[in-house]
């Protein structure tokens, strides 16, 4: 089927998806639950063969671990996942402004759906459950384009899905289309007359190339380039446990740490004891050449100097516009919260930025200055995550600064639209409008 | 100066605007409304210029007519504008979720501004009071680019307003800039990574080519398509009332209706009477073959029947896809409220749309179908605006799905920011991060 007839049918199921209740939609997601859990023996086969192929192509470990849904818990936490947002508030319908504009003309903004969302992954096969649930609890239709690895598990996954909206639902089953890997994902990302927003879920290579080829609008981000500025007054203990937590929690999460600032005038112990329990953990630091003379140049002159060697290079010209994902950090130093606040808003991704601080005036003024999604004081990075938030599950973490930001849930996917009721009130008998009246603009309570 | 250095600077002013109050920002407000009052006299002179020389590039009536600020009240009317905006509540650092999500672990979500505008516009030159009013209240820095045909307005009110903020108040000079139309705009629109918004004010052409030529996201409409659909249960007063004022208070605007939808079971008598209610206006109605059928051929027939046929044309392929922005409507017939969904969600183009009925069901069918910024019940298209929902002041109409939807004010020109605030506190504690404590989730209230 070509790109453009996917995305007429996704269109489609949405005016028919519009306007189901909350109780339709969630029905739906327990009857999607039940045919998965009850052919869980044949998803798991055809995920063995996903294994297989990829093991004969030498996939990286990671990637393998990712698709594999065999993992202890793995498949039963995918299903449950199902429920739990199938279980979440309505967020469709809500009525988040309402005024009297005049007698019986009255204003309301409801929350929508958006239509259609194009979801492009890549390896995580639980992410078709994950998506499903989050799209039709939120009323929209969904195409979903997986990546080349997990093609068996899809497939199964897919034809599951299918059948089980089609036969056991009121969500017409065009609502969700599984695209197998042969399709053309330009060929989609061209449908910007039917498909609303595009998210994708993976490397920064897969969302920078979606992002360069699409006029659709594209939640996400590519680069998570967190940063943790240490202030003067701050308590070590704390500290050591948040840089650490952030940069060894799971390095190659996007809300992994990558920039360390550190302020100068923090004595040299101190900043010997910070960078050695990120050493202590494996973590290789990369420092300025500032940092470096402020060690002591603890690389030439190895007796003099607590720092192990093995764990320390020099920064490179663009390490703070890096993202390592990996057990790698950039550490420079700066002369307070200001030079730090510059620096951020310069080179981070906007994702997450924390400030450790026992100062309140210094951490407000970080917070309030920090140009960033997730602004964070004595925390670590690592919060920045849907579940975590309590939002139940997320679709992503978006550094755009328009729509949503964050880790993204059900909110993220709804829109709103204005309902007006009249009693046939014309504009030509109001002020600016030719007429005399004025509007009464009352909340109504 | 490059379009890549002015955007760098508004960036920068940016960091600085975003950390003033609401009462610093307002006040500078008040500074550039009294500015622009005491040299009213010079800015209507420099208006006159810009007059003369639209005459004597015979320039379009209704362009002059926008032109024009020396209108009696016009002038006034801006400045009042001005400091209307800078009375409204402060749309920044409002706290829109709150949760504890552990002990000494709290999550805000703040109202936060969204970065640097970059708006174009044509040839109103009361827009930049408007605009510049609307981004120093929100916290934005914005580009402004105005039209050639008001280059000696704009030239002066830029540096009136570029003194005044330099000298008179607490915002960065920088923080407004005002470009001639001299400067390329396609340098302005390469410029993503400064750049967060960009806003077009002006002819569909204009919004389409922007569009088309940036990465940034933008806000607006390019097309007004609205629809009107009178159900066969339905009060004649009202919708003759209705249609000739969404038709004729101002077809020029957005919000004008182009399209009649007519149930076909209502009479031909009232059919008749609607098609004159607006024909009396000087309407031209635009009908299909069917339409015509129904009316008895009253083109060929013209002692038949009860239509002035100079105003009678048929509808051509594209007719209801077409935005007349004249005293032209295309009008059909439908066979029921369903028939008109789907027309209407599949040829309008997502601004305002209205149902005419005295049954409550079928209205709220309709309100729940389709799938645009407005969805009005017996109401004149014409209210899609944002001093009519009491906005105060809007940016313009944004038919977007995503972000800001329908009239845009204040708050659609702000974005919001994730604050956690804790007490050393670590994701590797936590179930899922590793560890085994729970997330407490409690709304704080």
């Amino acid at each position: 089927m070509s790109g453009e007839r996917i995305a007429r049918n996704a269109n489609k199921a949405f005016s028919s998806l519009k306007v189901l209740t909350n109780k339709q939609r969630s029905e739906a997601l327990k009857q999607i639950h039940d045919s998965l859990k009850s052919q869980k023996e044949s998803i798991l086969k055809a995920n063995q063969l996903d294994l297989e192929n990829a093991i004969k192509n030498h996939v990286s470990e990671s990637l393998i671990k990712r698709l594999d849904l065999s993992n202890p818990g793995k498949f039963d936490t995918m299903l449950e996942g199902i429920l739990d947002v199938a279980d979440l508030p309505d967020p469709l319908g809500k009525v988040t402004l309402a005024k009297k504009l005049d007698d019986e003309l009255d204003l309301y903004r409801i929350t929508s759906p958006i239509g259609v969302l194009l979801i492009i992954f890549e390896s995580r096969p639980e992410v078709i459950a994950n998506i499903t649930a989050l799209a039709i609890k939120s009323g929209n239709s969904a195409i979903l384009k997986g990546g080349k690895e997990s093609y068996q598990t899809f497939k199964i996954m897919s034809d599951i899905v299918n059948a089980t909206l089609a036969t056991k639902t009121d969500v017409p089953s065009d609502a969700v289309q599984l695209i197998q890997s042969r399709e053309d994902v330009s060929d989609l990302l061209d449908q910007d007359k039917y498909i609303d927003l595009v998210i994708p879920r993976g490397s920064n290579e897969l969302v920078r190339s979606i992002k360069a080829n699409t006029k659709i609008p594209v939640l996400g981000h590519a680069d998570g380039i967190c940063s943790i500025y240490v202030d003067s007054n701050f308590d070590i203990g704390k500290a050591k446990r948040i840089i650490v937590d952030s940069k060894t929690n799971y390095p190659a999460g996007c809300n992994a740490v990558e920039q360390l600032l550190i302020n100068k005038h923090i004595c040299l112990k101190d900043v010997e004891e910070l960078l050695n329990a990120l050493i202590e953990n494996k973590v290789t630091i990369h420092i300025t050449p500032e940092l470096k003379k402020f060690l002591g140049n603890c690389n030439n002159n190895n007796n003099n100097n607590n720092i192990d060697e093995q764990y320390v290079k020099e920064t490179e010209a663009d390490s703070f516009d890096k993202e390592y994902l990996s057990l790698d950090i950039s550490v420079g130093l700066v002369d307070d919260v200001q030079e730090a606040i510059d620096h951020i808003n310069h080179h981070s991704s906007k994702h997450t930025e924390c400030i450790i601080t026992e100062n309140e005036d210094v951490a407000n003024r970080f917070l309030k200055s920090v140009d960033s999604a997730g602004v964070y004081w004595n925390a670590s990075t690592r919060f920045a995550d849907g579940f975590r938030y309590g939002f139940g599950t997320e679709v992503g973490i978006s550094t755009n600064k328009i729509h949503a930001r964050g880790p993204v849930g059900l909110e993220g996917l709804t829109s709103y639209q204005y309902q007006l009721k009249g009693n046939g009130h014309v504009v030509g008998e109001y002020k600016g409008g030719g007429g005399n009246k004025s509007f009464l603009h009352k909340d109504i309570i």
